[in-house]
Parts: C-alpha cells; structure tokens; sequence
C-alpha cells in the first residue's frame, strides 16, 4: 500500500536533503509530470524532488520507502513511452541537476558522469581528448544519461556501436530502500558475481534509481563519414537494398529508411522538390578508414536494389545536408497533427514485409501512419498521427491500428519496442512477447528488490 | 535443506525421461564430478543426467525441486573455477550431448545452438555460411557454449569483438522448478523489459539452466589477420606498448603479453632459442581491411616503447607459427608443476603496475608465477605453479600469493575475474570487489528465482 505524506513528512525529508530543492508547489510540479508520451495521463505528485547528490537520493528514497511513498524519477523527460510519467502522491526524483562529468580517462577510455549529464555534453567533452560516446539516441541534444541508461536508449549510430546498454560498464545505484550499490567496474571485462549493470540498464527506474553511470568511450572514427542517400521507387527495393548491404558485411555507421508518408509530409513542409513517385529513401553513412571505397559498395548495393537517384557526400556539410532530411521526418509529422510514435523491430530479412504490412495496417484502420527505421537494425519507428481531442485520448482505430502493427512484428519474430522502452504505453501487450513465466521472473526481480513496490509503479514489466 | 535422493526417487527420475541416459555407477560418475580446477574437492552426485532434450532437463529440474536435490550443470568441465564441481548428493545435468545447431540464419546474421554445441563447432558452422562467431576462449576447441555462456567466456578475439554476452541475443532457459523460459530475441535491439539475457550470462548455473543460445554471428573479417610479434628487454617497455597501440586506436583484434616466466619455461620445454634477456613478448593480430597499414602502425607503436626484435607475419602459416608460442603458454607452465591459473582484469593503463606486482609478490611468498595477459583487455592469467601434494590442495604460500594479487588488482580498480568466473575457488573474495550491498542484491535475486537454493549451491556469488 502507497501512502500520502503529511506536510510534517515533507517537512522531515526537506531536513533530510543537503542541498537538493524540494518543489510541492503545483504550478512548479506541473513541469516534472509528464514525458514526451502524450497519451498518458499523470497524477499528482506529492513533491518534487530536484537532487543534487546521491547522497540526497538516498536520503529520498529512505524516507519513501519508511512512509510507502511511490517514486518516479526522471531525467529531461524525452521518454516516449511514459515512463517517466507521475502516479498519484509519488515522490517525483529529477536527475536533472546532478550534470557533473566526475571523471574522463583517455587512457584507459571511459567516463564517469552523472545522470544528469545531457548525451551531447558528454560526446563534446569526449572528443575533446580524442574519443566518442557512441550511443545517440534521437534527443542526444536534450536527453540525460541517466534516461539514456534507464530505456536503454538506441540511437542512428547503434547500427555499428551498439546500443547504451553496450557502453555502459558500470553504475552507481541507489536501491529502493536508500542503500546505495556500485555494480560493475572499470575494466573492459569482468565477471564477478551477477551483471547488475546489465540489469539495471533498461530497467525504467523500476529497480533502482541510477544516480552516476561509468560509460565506455572509444576512439573516433578514423575519417569524416561520408554520407549515401538514394530514392526508390519502390519500398521493397529499399528494403533489399538494406538486406545487402548488411549481408556484405559493409558495416555501416547509420542506415535510415524513410517511407512515402514520410517524405510527402517533410516535402509539404519544406518544399524541398523531392520526387513524387519516390516510394522509400534510404540513408547510409560509413566511418572507417576505407569510407570511399566502402561508400562506392554501399552506392552499388542501392543501385543493383533500384535505387533511381543516389548521391553520395563529398564533405561534412554536404554529408549534414543529406542527413537533414533524417532529421525533419518527426517535426514533419507533427504539423499533421498528434503523434504516437511507436518502436517496433523485426529481423532485417523482414523488414519489406513489416514495412507492408504497416501500411496495409493503416489503409484497414483508415489511420495516417509515417515510418522512419533504423532500417540496420530491423528498427521501426511507425507514427500514427492523428486529430488531437479534448480528452487527450488517441482515437480507437490509432490503438486498433497500434495493436495491430505490435502483434505483427511479434509474428515476424520481432520486438514491441528496441530502444524506447515499455513505459507505462505498453505494458498490456508486453507478456504477448515474453510469455507469462518470462514475466513472472521479472516480477520475482522487482519483488526481490523492491518489495513494497514504490519504484515507478507501473511502468516497466 | 537438500536431501539424498532414494533408490525409488531416482527410478521416479528416469521414468520421467524421454531419450535422456541417467548414470548412478560410481566409476561411471566420477568423470562427471569436476571440471579444470583441481584445487576444488568435488562431492558424489546421486545420479548424472546426459541430458538429450530440454523437455527432459526440465522434468529433472521438477523432479529435483520436488525432492529438495541439489542440481549442478556442466558442460565440457573446462573451467577453472570450480564452477562445475560437484557437491555431495546432488542430481550433475551434462548438457553435452545436447549438441544440435537448431538454425542458422545467414541473412539475419545469428545461430540458434543448443548448450552442447563445442564453441569451434559453431565457428566452423558459421564460417561455411560466410559468417564468424566471435568468441574464442582458450578451450574453444572443446568447450561447449552452455559453458560459454554460463561463464560469460572472454578469449582472445574479445579486444576487438567483445565477450560471450556480446553475442548473446537470447537463450532458452529450465527455471529451477522446471518452467522453461526464452528470454531476449532474434533482433538486433529490443528493450521489452528487463534483461534477463545478460542476467544468465556469467550466473554459473546459480540462476537456472542454459539449454540454447539464440548467438550472434557476425560478417568475417576482410583479410586473413596480420600478425606482430615482438620481444621486450624490459617488461614495462612491453606495458606502454599495450597502452600505445590501444590510445592510437589501431584496434587490434588480439593483442596478447607472456611474462619472462613464462618464455623461460616454453623456451626450456620446446628449445626454441629465445633470447635470455627477453623480459616480455607482445603478440598482435590486426583484421581490418588495411591491415598491412595497421600492422606498420603496431610495429612503430611496439619499437617506439623499445622492442628490440619485431616479426610480421607475410600469410596464414606464419601467422599461425607466431601465434604458436602463445598456445604453449600453459602447457608449458604445466610441466613446471601443478597450476593453478588466475584471472584478474585491471584498466589497461594499470597493465605495468599490476605485471611488476606479480612479479614481487611471487618473489616475497618464494612462489613460482607465470604471467600471460589478454593485453589490450587489461585481463591477466597469473598462473602459479608448485609441487603437488598428497591431499590436493595447494600450499599455503600460494594462496597466500594469491590472496595478495587479487587485492592489488582490486587496489587498482581492477577486477577477481576477467573471464573465468567466481565459481567455488573465488568465493570469499567476492565481497571486497562487489560490497555487501551488492552481494546481497545478487543474493535477493538468488532467492528470488531459486528459493529452495537447490541450483549449484556453493558457487558463484
């Protein structure tokens, strides 16, 4: 059972904290309820809680766990999946402040930071001693480490480096009850005892609340990429392009795919004279020191799918310009009116048959759907947009539609969701992939750990 | 508590089966009882199961769990840890002859293999499709990926292509009350709830059974490797040699050190003539596509640090001749005395620090100690050699020795285990690497899943 603090219990938790801010005023509280998933309704929390060291996290969540005070933590609040989302009477814990990049290692290549670290701020100081921190989710700009470690955020260039969970070596945790564990190392193996880390990696705050996060860096690449873009005039052409170039062992540091919906509604926008009987565009880039030559098989490998247009980039900003396009796809659908973003992935050999099958979903339901996929990695993100209502509720045939594309990805042998996470958005369709006892395992986890079941009630597994 | 099973219980056992064989004669079980740490005094199972399908692993996980039978998995009984060392009545469950390769998908770049398959099996598997399998511990010519993945095995490729768990994208695994459950996917992401992938990677059968991998296979590298040797007058000329070639990010994919122990001993078994005053060899292997180029760089990085004598390999039979030396490292070491071979990781930059302390500690404690080390990993195999005694164990000065290596690793940020696991000989030096928050949250977790603690009890964390 959660409870309600009295004004005398926040009063004990703000004596608690050393130099954290504690907001309970509801004008202020109302910026720290919600994420980027619009469909999910917040509650009220009882306060706010903008931390600034762990030792004022710990201090938080002993004090929640001794009143059975819920706790929802959050970093910028760019997740899609709601799982950053207030449940009623919750203690809200920002990591939003704790920004300190306590340590970087060029020699032995990691960083320790805070949750709070913004992604991007933490690739500039990376290169600054000659190194990348390769996880880019699509908010790198805005989204903190902390989140990024929480869904296990993906990103354009995981086609190569891998997703965060991959960069992560180890993490500062402050468990349910305020007790505060270091899980992993600094070494580039290890093998001692159970891999918390991995654990806690996408776990949406329902385990633990990571506070700091020690993060694999690697050198850069050798060369500027040089970027590929070509139009199809078919999707399944597209889709066989991306089959081969992943089957010559090419390696690619970012292959994007681009639907029909998408393109007309990023050339309506923007006017950019793209070609009407495009039916796909694909975006690739390479990295290593042969980017000439392999950017040549990647053009070959377009053009023997048929591609009709390729270009290829000659320099950075050619290479930037090609890519914001990319870039434009989510503004784009939001001027056509609310957006679900969904996550879907499948095997690479089915994604022409997931990318029809989105389609077809969408004529049947009568709903507006764009996709963008990480097409290297099987990734896709369908959006279903749709006339925003009153209640703040999605149409049923956008859900009907919805339901519609998880169930078909699970056929194909895929996932609900690779990189943004279950949230509170999807957690009835998530048993639908793991099977009941796969669930009961995970819930045994939650319990073991979180017995009285106040980290992010409802999110997650 | 756990019971010895009776003579009705195990018929009861073997009624259950299906195409499984259930060993009960001594002379017959006594292959069954240990693995490659000798050091570890093994119990008498009950019985030994040679399991033939997971339906019937899982009928014996049911049946053990109902009459409280301790249950201790093993693959091929290669690990040096004591990690399949049986305990006194309990049900041993050989996965080895469970060795069928389910699937192979060239197009979607993974294997679906069951736990008996032997490590070189599926690389060979793998190569006919076009493909690798990435890791390649020292034993993978016999050890199974059950064992693999239950150790979360690191070897020599892993520099460059990273460890067992890297690879795994799923597994098929007997809960400890016999519920079968699949956790992961066939997809290159996903983040449907917690990981429980990496969570059974390296629990050494604490956690439940592996009976199948869903692995990842990967494009084979462009060119036959190009190999680097090089002999060191001093030992930390060698160390900032490890740390050049990994700061100038040449990415090599192996990049082994032998310690003067080590050489002396070959050198005394095989008579190669190596030179007295060698204090170090560096072996490397660069893969890429500009290897010859990336060679030069590791030749320049290796004389820049004051290699006396570098060899390159001009083609395949070279290589293989250069990388000899490395592979007669521990049989050489083998006819010095009895071995106990250790496993500590350090931050590579610590690499010279922890070598020199070896090296005094084995000279303070008069212990013999060869040293060998996936170099650009920071991962050393210590391994300690001495006289056999009547009742097994190990001198005391050797534990002592090792006592003190395992905490200067840990001084050094380092790790117990790089790749071999914590098994039974590791166990009461866990909790200084881990803390006792974190091991009790390992402990949690144990309960959570296994709460009768019947699955390899005494091991692991």
């Amino acid at each position: 059972m959660t409870s309600h603090p009295s004004a005398d219990d926040l009063e004990e938790l703000a004596a608690r904290l050393t130099g954290s801010r504690l907001l309970t005023d509801r004008d202020v509280m109302d910026g720290y309820r919600r994420d980027e998933a619009h469909l999910v309704v917040p509650g009220w929390p009882c306060a706010v809680l903008l931390a600034s060291s762990v030792e004022d996290v710990s201090a938080a969540l002993a004090w929640a766990h001794a009143h059975d005070v819920p706790v929802v933590p959050r970093g910028a609040g760019t997740g899609l999946a709601g799982g950053a989302t207030a449940v009623d009477g919750c203690l809200v814990v920002s990591l939003a402040r704790m920004s300190a990049i306590r340590e970087i290692s060029a020699e032995d290549q990691y960083a320790v930071v805070e949750a709070g670290v913004v992604n991007a701020d933490l690739g500039r100081a990376a290169v600054e001693v000659g190194l990348m921190y390769a996880p880019d989710p699509s908010s790198y700009e805005i989204s903190t480490i902390g989140g990024n470690v929480a869904t296990n955020a993906g990103g354009l260039r995981c086609v190569k480096y891998g997703v965060t969970r991959d960069s992560v070596l180890g993490l500062e945790v402050v468990l349910a009850d305020g007790r505060v564990i270091h899980t992993g190392r600094r070494t580039v193996k290890g093998v001692a005892g159970l891999d918390l880390t991995s654990l806690f990696v996408g776990s949406e705050g329902a385990l633990g609340i990571v506070t700091s996060a020690t993060l694999k860096l690697r050198p850069q690449p050798p060369v500027d990429p040089v970027t590929i873009v070509a139009s199809f005039p078919s999707l399944r052409g597209a889709a066989e392009a991306v089959t081969a170039v992943v089957r010559e062992g090419i390696g690619p540091s970012l292959l994007e795919l681009i639907d029909r919906n998408t393109l007309r509604a990023i050339n309506d926008w923007k006017h950019l004279g793209l070609d009407d009987g495009t039916e796909a565009m694909l975006i690739a880039q390479v990295d290593s020191v042969d980017a000439k030559e392999r950017a040549l098989r990647v053009e070959a490998a377009f053009e023997g799918a048929g591609a009709d247009v390729v270009a290829v980039s000659s320099d950075r900003t050619e290479a930037a310009q090609l890519l914001e396009v990319r870039r434009l796809a989510y503004p784009a659908a939001e001027q056509l009116g609310q957006c679900l973003v969904e996550d879907v992935g499948v095997p690479r050999s089915r994604l022409p048959q997931m990318i029809e099958a989105i389609e077809g979903i969408g004529a049947a339901h009568g709903v507006t759907i764009l996709t963008v996929a990480h097409a290297g990695d099987g990734n896709l993100h369908p959006t279903f947009v749709f006339d925003a209502r009153p209640d703040g509720e999605a149409p049923p045939e956008v859900w009907a539609a919805a339901d519609e594309v998880f169930r078909t990805a699970l056929d194909l042998d895929g996932t609900l969701t690779g990189e943004h996470g279950v949230g509170a958005l999807k957690r009835r369709w998530l048993e639908l992939e793991v099977g009941p006892d796969s669930l009961e395992v995970q819930r045994a986890i939650k319990r073991a750990l979180d017995p009285k079941g106040l980290l992010n009630p409802g999110k997650g597994f």
